[in-house]
């Protein structure tokens, strides 16, 4: 059962960030990956949120943190893209492009979850 | 067509990544997110691997790279886990592991990437 949700989980998330990808890729510069850009900060915010509000029940909420955090948030964003996308740049030679996209991928994406973590919710109980 | 493919690579991508969690659970340190890490490294690696042999003949291979790159690779590597891993290590005051991990995870992945893309094929009537 636990697969099972986490598979549905990872149907949403990856066709989600299909959806963004198809639906970005003329946005400004057509070189600059923005769906992943996009996928990342989002999914690294609301898995902050999640994180906050479900895990420190992790045995009472088990099936709701599998399915929405491993799959979905977990296969919404992506690092092994984030990279690849990277050495395209690199290799079309597109290096100030190569900094912008890795300083908002660490920065942004660390800022996001950090929002998401402690500034959105009040944690249950503690602090 | 092209969401059942996608569909089923992130089923393969999110299961892949929760085994490898469940496997490292009690790796080294145990408060260290070596799954997150060991998916990311590997992921991004043959993502390179993939990307170099596949996406410059896109339209050709089109359900191969959606399924097996955007599907089932970028569903396996995860950027919120990453990004959620380190609140979750400063919040608990690991900030050594903190840096180990970002600096692993940054340049270990950009170098797997690398390694893939550039290193074990030639590129088709490229270069």
């Amino acid at each position: 059962m636990t697969y099972v949700f986490i598979g549905i989980g990872g149907i949403v998330g990856s066709l989600l960030r299909y959806f963004i990808s198809v639906w970005s890729d003329h946005l400004w510069i057509h070189a600059f990956p923005f769906g992943t850009l996009i996928a990342n900060l989002t999914g690294s915010f609301f898995l902050g949120v999640f994180t906050r509000m479900y895990s420190e029940n992790e045995k009472e909420n088990r099936m709701l943190v599998l399915s929405i955090g491993t799959g979905a948030i977990g296969s919404y964003t992506t690092m092994s893209t984030l990279n690849t996308d990277i050495i395209n740049l690199i290799d079309n030679g597109e290096i100030s492009l190569v900094f912008l996209y890795i300083l908002i991928s660490l920065f942004g994406g660390l800022g996001a979850a950090w929002l998401g973590y402690f500034r959105t919710l009040k944690k249950r109980g503690h602090k």
